[in-house]
């Protein structure tokens, strides 16, 4: 006979400082997919969880019973060896979309099953919404085959029978304040990566304003428990930690995104975004067991952008037809001369959500157009009535709230600032 | 412009340690009486208090809060003062039903407003039920009535219209183990008791293994908490912190609590039930203006049990109609000789909600006839073989379980106890 447990009980162990049992663990979150355990139930452990914490093997324990909530996928019977990557989310944040194409011009097959944006970080799915005819919802036969046969990568939405447990408690813990706590992000990111069936996985973890993980100790924590969980689970798993003090790159926006992702996959673009690409691009086919590609050559001769035309056609895009432009732009220009020195990506991200890229609620739509260009960046030296950034939308009545956003966003001094070198701030496997 | 907030963001202030606002407590509050805050939100933010505190200023304003989420009552147009008395809930606490009448009968009334019991310390209004023909429900213009011309007592269901927060969370609470908190215990009591109308109030504020509080220094600050709040808002507020390691007086259960009260009233019953309503009552006179009257002398010659006669049929109840008797009884002897050194109040108080006193869900039914005869207490001497206590049930499958409840419940030993000469274990105000 299975033993059952009581709600309660559990609830008031883990307030307590306890540590919950495997078995605790497998029927709280097998009755909350059930609706036994009540959502005012569940948001209680949240927050015990929230406040308490777990353990390693609580959150192994938590993430092995989100993924035994639904179904896995298993790539085993594709030609190609798998890898895949995850950003825990960030302000200009556009890598997947070179990435996955880059990755895949070496016959390493790119399974990306993504979520919708919410709140000021914006979403892979919206961004590639932006190119006329794309369409994020795709059949498992039609994954399988991209992968398999096609372009090797497919960037597309998750079913809904991957970790349905997550998806249920990560809608609670949005509108319960239990978001932002390690156990429950990596065990949310980790159970969906490892139902997702993928043979290696390389997790870009954002540190800085515009980013979940504020401070460095704290997002390092995070990606050694997602290292962690991804070994346990048999997915070899590395992660970076990356610099979100500032907006990735020089646009923030779904179609101007896009356009930017379009630069790099042509040879070109902005070095942040460049220099990450190509890092993750290596570590990811580290990770499938080709240590040793030139990677920055499949950007400059074009077979990246290769298996990008066949990616978005394969899933209805037409990747040459132009990109919509917004109606509305207003340019913020630099009130002195100077050096730029910080460039607030969280401000940033923000003035962009206001203007139209994000959705406040899951049912909101987002505007394809919306977003930020950025004229300058942190170390550019510019003269008063230069533009800083240019401000896109098709409703021209959020510029004033996305402005106030952006009041101290952006700081200018006359010595240049002393930046670091690279976006990459360290490295844990 | 009356300012909004969001739910998300209070949460949040709370479980990073902040204090909430009057302006945050009083829109919550409104709001999650109105449905606008979700049952999912009000218990993370429970969860959050629970884990995090309250201020003494936030508790006042998250009870004035839930008072002001419904109606209150006013007595100042009766002709007699008001003294109320609450206790946080014990094994064996019958007594309410001597001490109302018992204050009465000075003319001062006592308007007491019960919930329904949950769990193992039974309800008052449970026990009055076992009494042919007795209604906890009335009208207010009978309660005024009672108190005002009639017996100057009244017990009854407290209304739907008194802090409906209040009741809300209650129920909330319970499912999501965040019952034994004091902040939200003290001003889940406070707000009814304030928007009851009550003159003066006496609190009896348990302690020990068949209390919410186990230890004196729990009590004491849940104790203190409340008597500020009733303090602040008007109410002449004093608390006793008596002992609840063991049950009051000799019976546990609805019926066999109404007998014991009635031996109270005819001038008997056991010695710590009797020492506790005399306190109570003289707390009580004192709060209403009344500090020296001799409360002993309306046990003995019979003017607290006219009171009590006229109460119980005011409310359709008749006095001198026999008490129902259990048809299942079944009786623990003494193991060895010696001296009765404890007699656990939580196991015993589990036993008798075992055997059908007290309900599991606030839907069930309760026994009349069930519960617990204690024929020894602590520093009785007894012989191998002799009485211990008798369970009585209307459905005997039900002993099994209360046995095994009692199993350590009781300890013998050969050498006498040191006992605590008074239940009065502290005085606050």
């Amino acid at each position: 006979m299975s033993k059952t447990f009581d709600a309660v009980d559990i609830i008031r162990a883990k307030r307590d400082g306890g540590v919950l049992s495997e078995a605790q663990i497998n029927w709280v979150i097998d009755a909350y997919t059930h609706g036994v355990v009540a959502d005012e139930q569940m948001s209680a452990l949240a927050m015990a969880i929230f406040l308490r914490g777990m353990n390693r093997q609580e959150i192994a324990h938590w993430t092995a019973a989100m993924i035994a909530s639904g179904e896995r996928m298993d790539f085993g019977s594709l030609p190609r060896p798998t890898s895949d990557k995850h950003s825990t989310g960030g302000v200009g944040d556009k890598i997947t979309l070179p990435l996955a194409p880059l990755v895949a011009a070496f016959d390493v097959a790119v399974p990306q099953l993504s979520g919708r944006g919410l709140g000021h970080t914006g979403g892979t799915l919206d961004k590639l919404e932006s190119i006329p005819g794309w369409q994020a919802e795709i059949s498992n036969e039609k994954i399988m085959e991209m992968l398999g046969t096609g372009p090797g990568a497919v960037i597309c939405a998750a079913g809904a029978g991957l970790a349905p447990a997550d998806k249920k408690l990560y809608a609670l813990r949005d509108i319960t304040s239990t978001v932002d706590c390690v156990p429950l992000i990596a065990s949310s990111i980790m159970s969906k990566k490892i139902a997702e069936g993928t043979g290696s996985l390389v997790l870009d973890v954002k540190v800085g304003s515009g980013a979940f993980m504020k401070d460095l100790e704290q997002a390092r924590e995070l990606a050694q428990t997602m290292v962690d969980l991804g070994k346990d689970a048999g997915v070899h798993t590395v992660a970076l930690l990356t610099d979100m003090s500032t907006p990735l790159g020089k646009t923030v926006g779904n179609a101007l995104e896009v356009r930017e992702s379009l630069e790099v996959l042509a040879g070109g673009g902005p070095s942040d975004v460049v220099e990450l690409t190509l890092a993750l691009a290596r570590e990811m086919l580290a990770g499938a067991g080709r240590p040793d590609e030139d990677v920055e050559a499949a950007l400059k001769d074009g077979r990246a952008m290769d298996r990008w035309r066949q990616m978005i056609s394969d899933q209805g895009g037409d990747p040459d037809a132009p990109l919509p432009v917004a109606p509305e732009t207003h340019t913020v220009t630099a009130d002195a001369d100077g050096y730029v020195h910080t460039m607030d990506a969280l401000a940033v991200g923000v003035a962009s959500w206001r203007l139209g890229a994000g959705r406040a609620r899951k049912e909101d739509p987002v505007q394809a157009v919306a977003g930020i260009e950025l004229h300058v960046k942190p170390g550019d030296q510019v003269k008063r009535g230069e533009p800083i950034m240019t401000l896109h939308t098709e409703t021209p009545e959020r510029f004033e709230r996305a402005l106030e956003t952006l009041e101290n966003a952006v700081t200018l001094d006359t010595v240049a600032p002393n930046l670091a070198s690279s976006v990459i701030l360290g490295r844990l496997s």
